[in-house]
């Protein structure tokens, strides 16, 4: 028998649903709601298209009401605003705003994807900022254009450094305004570590950005051309992003008292099934399960939207699938740099009070005597059972695609030390013969069968205080781009004829420039029965983080 | 207590089972011989260096003989030749090609890691060719490069065209060379299956490289200036690289009765011991376990050689260690164009009867508003237990990626639907909100359970000279680049409305440029009671095969 499925939200996660709905069932009748006129487009985008990269406007149309009632045989209704869900007689009652229209529609199954919004605090003035925008859809991309042309824009300010406000950052950049970024935290990119955020900091600073981090916004004045932050700092500025954040577009299911969760996203079953059987929700609006570690969270983005429409829709015409949970595997471009990341990172173990190991390394992407190979600058966390937990990266090339092969290995339950296992392809212009996700393997494995200690760039301070006998394994002309302060030179080549220098009753901390030759020390040294601690990620690690 | 260990061959395998040998026991006594001038340097680089793309020679010489002894407390031995290897006495003789010397070093523990040789066929007129060169090692690359330079050479010619006879080819065009290419099979990359290699036939003839296919050398005249191949056309040339394959450098083993299997291989057990137990061998000439089906194999590359080098010294030292064998991933530049791949090929399968099904999709590297997104053309072979059994990929960007993704996922035994599952990093400049890797999943997912059938690009000619009832879809401005011939054009945004127009009693054939909309129109006819069957890949399988 035909069903009747009405679907809210007609973007990743609803338009995926849609047509997949009806590549299984013919009959069914499927209806997309979308209270903006726009469907079906590439959110992911739109900063883009504000800053020139991408030209044609069209282009971010991925499919077109016309597009999608003729190729999938679908009941589109843009204009069409979802005002209410009665879960016990089974219809939606819908607003159409173009014709004024209000109307109820029944429903055998519903599917919620309806997204998020942007978080707008209540800041004072705000009210007549008028050159202030926040960027979630078409309509926003356009507004903010059209300021900018008709404006004389020459300074724009971004508020919250997460991947939308450096994306904002990035294509402002583009146009050739003048930036600033404020960030209320001590770092942009919170799936980052803030070692890692570090080298965004420095390329940020770089392009001429004007950074103002662990500061907030406090007030606008002047009808938002001024912005005064919560350190007591005036920013002038032409216009303002609002990118602190989004919440999930939980309006409907809350009035419906559809179960919430964490964040207040809706809480669903593996089957993507809200407290009603037969309401579904998908993307943004959801809570999910965070596969590393078993929290409840809420991961608002592309891929698991565009997943689980596909999944809802099997799961709808009983075709046995689940959605376990996400890993938050995602990139982002700042500038020249690539960041990318999977999986928790330590403020998220941290928080959970999960124990964990870590290791950075800095290999190249590409075999070092081929032009063009460019340094990663790598992390990896995992735990004593040897389960993968993150990794994050940050560099100029062949960087998502190492956090691709680990998120691949982490879905398939890979143990760290099988990272080293990995047949990955090689030739000079792509990789080396250890790629640097075997190269992690490599280490992680020496870790877990105590061939070497480490230490972590954090603590490194702390040892210079205490005095400790911190050993400089690098050549020295490298000491140009600085030391540990009271470290003693040794390089590798001279170790083991110096070994005499050395105390046999202290822990001996090495160091080289990223943390192999200090390896290669610290083995040198324990065979000799000295007491020895590897700095991991060697001096580059601990130089990054001090930027 | 201390061990002897030597090792011949001081490169890929060797050097690194030296150095891991010595982070395990500093006590050791580790020599490592080698019968040339330079140790550890890059193999893999030595065409580009030809080329110019390398400048510095010393860039390829990874490590030094000085640099090994004093960094790792080596006694390495270059010039060295090792003519001997006796497994009851537990000795090598050993022929220092410098001092004219010969001696015997005895062991308790031996690695064999002498890599291999190229083929050079007994052909006509070889001996006069002074003009005729392989490549292997250092002194090969300085005789080519020197040639060169002192004889105003114009024309060169390749004979091979696999990884190093492509990659000669492209550096040779660097060098402003005029370039012939001969390969006595139809298609040049024997990793890849004929209609992936086809798109490298184009893009070498798109580079004015003369490519002869389906032809031989058989003889050369004029002192090696005038080359005839089998099918009795004369070639000109200045010089000639001699590229068609490679051999185990079995020699010592051999005369050692060490046991040798396929392609006279060393055969050894998954501890890498030969049949000594205290003789390993490693690298090039191994014969190694075919980690997709099982069989007896051959795989010289790098990553394996490297990966060994680290286990057979473990195993040494009493660290529980297998190589299970190998997949074969791996990647070539041809011009523009990178072409990579993992596991068994078709032509593999079919030659072990192993049934097999194939998927081809034509996916964009990144999403395609943003610009400089470009196709990849990704083939995908699994079994009937979802197992995948290979990938290929040609393109020209994310296409290593993308086979580096799939290998790890064979790697940890992911089933071929599972694909879908693998959260990648999205960001537009970076991929889609569904991956290319995701996609294939999808796709054999509707394969599987039988909610699509599709047949291959080799099988069309048929269909047309059957006068089967094929139907495209795409829309007719598409036409310009070709069609099926006998194909009808029914837009797909047009089949619903005109399904009266076909027959209910005979199977359609429907294909689009890439085989989504085909896809798309099977599932509207499929629900509607017609047979269908999708043309895989769609036109554009079918035409970059018939190049
Ligand atoms: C500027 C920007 C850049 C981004 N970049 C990336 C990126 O690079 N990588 C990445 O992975 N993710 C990115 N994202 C996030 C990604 O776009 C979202 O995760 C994804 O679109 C979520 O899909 P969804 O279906 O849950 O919601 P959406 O795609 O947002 O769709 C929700 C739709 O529901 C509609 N709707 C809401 N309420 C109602 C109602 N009551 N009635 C009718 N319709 C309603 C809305 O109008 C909206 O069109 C970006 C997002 C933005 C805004
Ligand atoms: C031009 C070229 C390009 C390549 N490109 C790639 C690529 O892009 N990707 C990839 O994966 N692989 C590539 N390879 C293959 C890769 O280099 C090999 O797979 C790898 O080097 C094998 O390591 P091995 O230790 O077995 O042998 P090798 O690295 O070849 O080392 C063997 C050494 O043994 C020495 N030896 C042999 N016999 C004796 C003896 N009797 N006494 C003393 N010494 C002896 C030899 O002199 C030689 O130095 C390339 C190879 C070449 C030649
Ligand atoms: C485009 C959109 C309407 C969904 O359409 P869709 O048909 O599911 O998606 P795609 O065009 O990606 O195609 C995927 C389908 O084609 C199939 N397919 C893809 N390539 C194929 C090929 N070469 N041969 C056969 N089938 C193919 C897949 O199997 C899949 O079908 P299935 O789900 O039935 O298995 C929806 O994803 C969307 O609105 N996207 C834009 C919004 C968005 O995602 N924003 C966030 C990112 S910017
Ligand atoms: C370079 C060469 C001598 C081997 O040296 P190696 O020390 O094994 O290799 P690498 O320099 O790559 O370093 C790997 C080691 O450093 C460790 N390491 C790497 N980065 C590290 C870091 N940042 N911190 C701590 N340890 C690190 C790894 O764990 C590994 O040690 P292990 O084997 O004891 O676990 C050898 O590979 C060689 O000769 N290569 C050139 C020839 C060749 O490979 N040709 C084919 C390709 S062109």
């Amino acid at each position: 028998m035909a069903k009747k499925i009405l679907i809210i939200g007609g973007v990743a996660g609803g338009a995926t649903a849609a047509t997949r709905l009806r590549r299984l069932n013919e009959d069914d009748e499927i209806i997309l709601f979308d209270k903006g006129e726009y469907i079906s487009f590439a959110n992911c985008g739109l900063p883009y298209y504000i800053g020139g990269t991408i030209k044609e406007r069209d282009s971010l149309m991925v499919q077109t009401v016309e597009g999608m009632e003729k190729q999938y045989g679908l009941d589109v209704r843009n204009f069409s605003d979802v005002t209410k869900i009665d879960p016990e007689k089974n219809t939606v009652t819908v607003h159409n705003t173009q014709s004024g229209e209000t109307y109820d529609e029944s429903f055998d199954e519903l599917i919620i994807s309806t997204g998020a919004k942007p978080i707008v605090p209540k800041i004072k003035g705000l009210a007549d900022a008028k050159n202030t925008f926040t960027l979630r859809n078409i309509p926003d991309m356009d507004q903010i254009k059209k300021y900018i042309a008709d404006h004389n824009v020459q300074t724009a300010t971004i508020i919250g450094g997460g991947f939308i406000g450096l994306e904002m950052m990035e294509n402002f950049k583009q146009l050739g305004l003048n930036v600033q970024l404020v960030e209320m935290s001590s770092q942009v990119m919170p799936n980052l570590d803030f070692e890692m955020a570090q080298q965004l900091h420095s390329q940020i600073n770089l392009h001429n950005v004007n950074l103002y981090l662990n500061d907030g916004l406090a007030e606008f004045q002047n009808d938002g051309k001024k912005l005064i932050l919560q350190s007591g700092k005036e920013l002038e500025t032409d216009m303002t992003i609002l990118s602190i954040g989004i919440t999930p577009a939980n309006d409907l299911a809350k009035d419906a008292k559809i179960e919430l969760g964490f964040k207040n996203a809706i809480k669903v079953n593996k089957q993507l099934q809200t407290n009603y059987p037969n309401i579904y929700a998908i993307g943004d609006v959801i809570q999910v399960n965070n596969l590393v570690d078993g929290s409840e969270t809420n991961i608002p983005l592309a891929w698991p939207a565009n997943r689980q429409g596909r999944l809802v829709a099997d799961i709808i015409n009983g075709i046995p699938a689940e959605y376990p949970g996400t890993q938050g595997t995602s990139v982002a471009k700042v500038f020249e740099l690539t960041a990318a990341s999977t999986g928790d990172n330590e403020k998220t173990l941290q928080r959970q009070n999960i124990p964990y190991h870590v290791i950075h390394i800095h290999p190249n992407s590409s075999a070092g005597y081929y032009p063009g190979a460019s340094p990663i600058n790598l992390k990896l966390l995992y735990n004593d059972d040897k389960q993968i937990l993150g990794a994050q990266a940050v560099g100029t090339k062949g960087v998502e695609k190492r956090i691709d092969v680990i998120s691949t290995a982490m879905r398939f339950g890979a143990k760290v030390d099988e990272l080293s296992s990995i047949e990955l392809s090689y030739a000079p212009p792509y990789s080396s013969a250890k790629d640097p996700v075997n190269m992690l393997g490599y280490v992680a494995d020496n870790e877990i069968n105590h061939r070497t200690k480490t230490i972590e760039w954090d603590q490194v301070d702390r040892l210079v205080d205490e005095k400790a006998t911190i050993i400089d394994v690098r050549n020295d002309f490298e000491l140009t781009t600085g030391k540990i302060p009271s470290s003693k030179l040794i390089p590798l080549n001279q170790l083991r004829d110096r070994l005499n220098e050395l105390p046999k009753d202290k822990t001996i901390y090495v160091y080289c420039q990223v943390g192999l030759r200090g390896y290669n020390a610290s083995r040198v040294l324990a065979n000799d029965g000295f007491d020895v601690v590897n700095i991991d990620g060697g001096f580059k690690t601990y130089k990054i983080a001090k930027y």
